[in-house]
């Protein structure tokens, strides 16, 4: 199993000696647990890039609101670590809530931009939340490469700006999205649905791609995302919070497919909120 | 001369030369130019204290609010470089606009705490736009030491704040204020002042003296703060927007003088506005 370390500073003692000895480059990828086959892939795309790869495990109070999930989200260490023995993870920096939010932190950092609109219009607390802890971790590590999902794509997008605009000397990469054999996006949330959930659930990538092959076939974007919505809510969702159509590289609405695009969806089936989206 | 650079890249490289060659400590010194003896005396504290000091140079539009200075604020590079000549100063950062706030830049950093109350009454926008850019400079130049004279007592503890927040591993020192022989605290902003302006400035470190004496004989904190603010208009200002005895560390209200104290004040002679601190 790759070795723990819980404190900034015996993290980046471990980087300071990978980086003098072996003049390593540094791969780092940052996670909250409850690791599936999605971060794994993370991990072996790091390592394939890099040298030595740094996995971060932390659950950042700071990106769920009051009602959210934080205190039921997965947490099993020992699980997560048993895993990232099957890959060839150097590091695990796994640090607690007083180690990253110090007494009197008083700090935040917002990025406007990509962060406009989907999920911040459900999740307003979110990527401020991201933000933050993202830049800790990223200072704390001071890594040549980060990778983060595009799963969550929107957040790839904010971390990128992020990482531009704070001049941290820092690749962002995403990593492509894996799926259950239905196609059901991997995710860590995955285990709150209940059997006759899961089967709904698998209808998300579906739609979306019935969806993304309407609009390239020339029907006109707000109806396309109307549709999509009708048909997650007749595929068994209780709710959905946005079936969106954008520009791939700003997340602006787009009026035709001229540039890259993305179609990006949240929705809820039971108490579970799904998210999900496709290049078009 | 010290030499110039206008990239986070040459700084970088620069600093990377050091760190590997010399194995050499760095030392920061953020300006925004117009250089006078205050800083000079902090590129010589740096100086005494690391092998290799950075002087930055940069106007940040982000800390003035639309009504303020930022267009007639004082710059003279030339000036700057020559008085910088007679210090030990090592290199010279002085990015342009679009080096610092690179083409959609949508990144915004906020520090509660320190930040409220006082300046933040007067100018809402300056510490956000203080503490976005000094992170990006702390981040471009991984000094060891990075020094802020004391003149901006508030913005010196919100930066202090930012770099624990952030885990930036930097220390953050405060330069002694340097004074005129009249005592006027030294500031670009006293090139403004026409002479009877400078001799009415001149009086505000000698009532804030009086202010910090007669809270330590003893009397009410509340009421001795009032006092000072009349002393200041009777004295000629035009108007004061504090003079607040704080805590020293949190700049929270008190009560008593049992824990070191800070009394700061801001006040306009003329159209310009002044603002000093003592240690009580």
């Amino acid at each position: 199993m790759p070795p723990v370390v819980e404190t900034i500073a015996d993290l980046r003692a471990r980087v300071a000696g990978w980086r003098k000895d072996e003049s390593a480059r540094i791969g780092l990828v940052p996670t909250m647990g409850a690791l599936h086959e999605g971060h794994l892939s993370l991990v072996r795309e790091m390592k394939a890039r890099t040298d030595r790869v740094v996995v971060s495990i932390f659950v950042n109070p700071a990106q769920f609101a009051p009602h959210e999930d934080f205190d039921r989200y997965p947490r099993n260490m020992e699980d997560d670590l048993a895993k990232l023995a099957t890959t060839r993870a150097d590091l695990v920096f796994a640090p607690g809530v007083a180690e990253m939010y110090p007494h009197g932190f008083a700090t935040g950092i917002e990025v406007a931009g990509p962060s406009a609109g989907l999920e911040t219009d459900f999740r307003p607390h979110f990527f401020g939340g991201v933000a933050t802890v993202v830049a800790k971790l990223l200072i704390a590590a001071l890594p040549d490469i980060a990778i983060f999902g595009e799963k969550d794509y929107q957040q790839l997008l904010v971390i990128r700006r992020l990482t531009v605009d704070l001049g941290l000397p820092i690749e962002i990469i995403g990593g492509a999205i894996v799926r259950e054999p239905d196609g059901l996006a991997m995710s860590s949330r995955n285990a709150y649905l209940k059997p006759d959930e899961r089967r709904i659930a698998g209808k998300l990538n579906l739609v979306l791609k019935g969806v993304a092959s309407r609009a390239r076939s020339g029907h006109a974007i707000p109806a396309t995302e109307a549709a999509g919505k009708t048909a997650l809510l007749e595929a068994g969702f209780n709710s959905v919070d946005y079936v969106a159509i954008r520009d791939a590289e700003t997340l602006e609405k787009i009026e035709t497919l001229f540039r890259p695009a993305r179609i990006l969806a949240a929705a809820k089936v039971g108490a579970t909120r799904l998210i999900d989206n496709f290049a078009v």
